[in-house]
């Protein structure tokens, strides 16, 4: 897609996650590309039900998440893109690991951006929950590159 | 629809998920009525965001257990009910008050529960979000009515 | 909500869609209140499967149709306005007779519409389909009532 | 996954479809791969729209048939399997192109299965939409290969 570059570092990102939410936020920016993004929660932070499997609630909240770091990434740190919908479907029982979500836009217009969300148990090659996730994003352009204090 | 007459009372239900999680659950089920359930949550426990809008996450959480109080009540404590898939769209912008969930059975099947939720702030009567939630049900059958003791 | 009241007769919204489309349609608006609609096609147009059911896609399709029926029936005859997404339910079994498919406004934005459809078979009390389709609408102002040469 | 190997070739399929539907069915299955299945609509079939565009309606049963088409070529031709959901995002204009349409497993379970669908005007790299289909499948196994006469 004509999308732009990547306009934030994994340590930007994290940074504005921190500096944006009062609560731990349990996951991390771990990979940036083109198009492309990963985060992953960490198990101590997955308050597991009993069992060992992660709720349902955890796992939609972790695909909003990359959705919504995928297109930071990109646009810039524009806290003012919102959710629009969110569709899942839970695929499989999650492990009682770290969950990996990758993001990848389908597309990112200029009022809309749409996203596909795979979350898997760490090491697993087949999905637990897919998820599209729908932005609507600010009629404002977006801010540009972090400035370098930033 | 031919469902089943709701099995559980308000107080069978709130104790139900007092026993099953081990975390507070911030909402409380208010209502049952044949095919319909209303759960809320107070704006006390809803974490608000700066602004005093209430996350995505939260709403979607809260969606998923008004449908799961719902399948609960009619079909009797059968724990192991999962979500299958849920699509929820964002509709206004929360205001800092309790929310109300209201639960109505499109279909309670044999496999399949669907279940549409409109979510609202409190004495508003547009609904903030709008979800379908699929839940996939156990193929044994039913527990049948709570026992005098439970 | 506070919607505008409904811009287009029954009559007016049947013509603009004769108009707009070559093929013959099939279903037609029968009936346009403040935030609902509702079209009707008849079982001849339904190209029934074998064992007299309707097809899932025939399903889609009047879903569809019913929400753009809606959105212009109350913003006035804007062909711009666009589907952006559209989820669907699929809950019984169709019977061989006309579907009625009734229309609802969870929200009309300036941006985005979104509405909840019902789909029954004539005379049937529980929904064959339920869908929730989003509708991308133009920028340009509405064009206001239809002049009466409309 | 671990999905069975496809048990349908593409003449197979195609055969199938010709006996199944009393109607031309417009698509054409052109490959099928371990998880994965491509069918191709001829604009000369898709009924464009002024402007040389393809209806939403097409787009949903094209993906539809994507996704059935993907099930039967794996689990043999079980015509039982019905559309229990399904979701679509409109992402981009079709161009006045044939439509490929690539069906792939998120998951292949004994009651559901679950397809991403991704819908492009052939020669394109953008996807012009993007669906999520969930079948039912009959709880009656699977007839296993096709006989040699079939």
């Amino acid at each position: 897609m004509a999308t732009p570059k990547p306009q934030m570092t994994i340590a930007d990102l994290n940074q504005f996650f921190d500096d944006a939410f009062d609560t731990p936020r349990g996951y991390e920016v771990v990979r940036i590309e083109q198009d492309r993004l990963r985060i992953r929660q960490s198990v101590e932070t997955l308050m597991l039900r009993p069992g060992g499997t992660v709720s349902g609630p955890t796992l939609m909240a972790l695909a909003d998440a990359a959705a919504y770091a995928l297109i930071l990434a990109h646009i810039g740190p524009v806290a003012l893109a919102v959710t629009s919908s969110l569709t899942i479907s839970f695929l499989r029982k999650p492990q009682p690991v770290d969950v990996v979500a990758d993001a990848e836009f389908l597309k990112l217009g200029r009022k809309l951006a749409v996203v596909d969300v795979r979350l898997r148990s760490d090491g697993m090659a087949d999905p637990i929950a897919q998820a599209v996730v729908t932005y609507a994003l600010p009629s404002t352009p977006p801010l540009g590159p972090l400035p370098d204090s930033a």
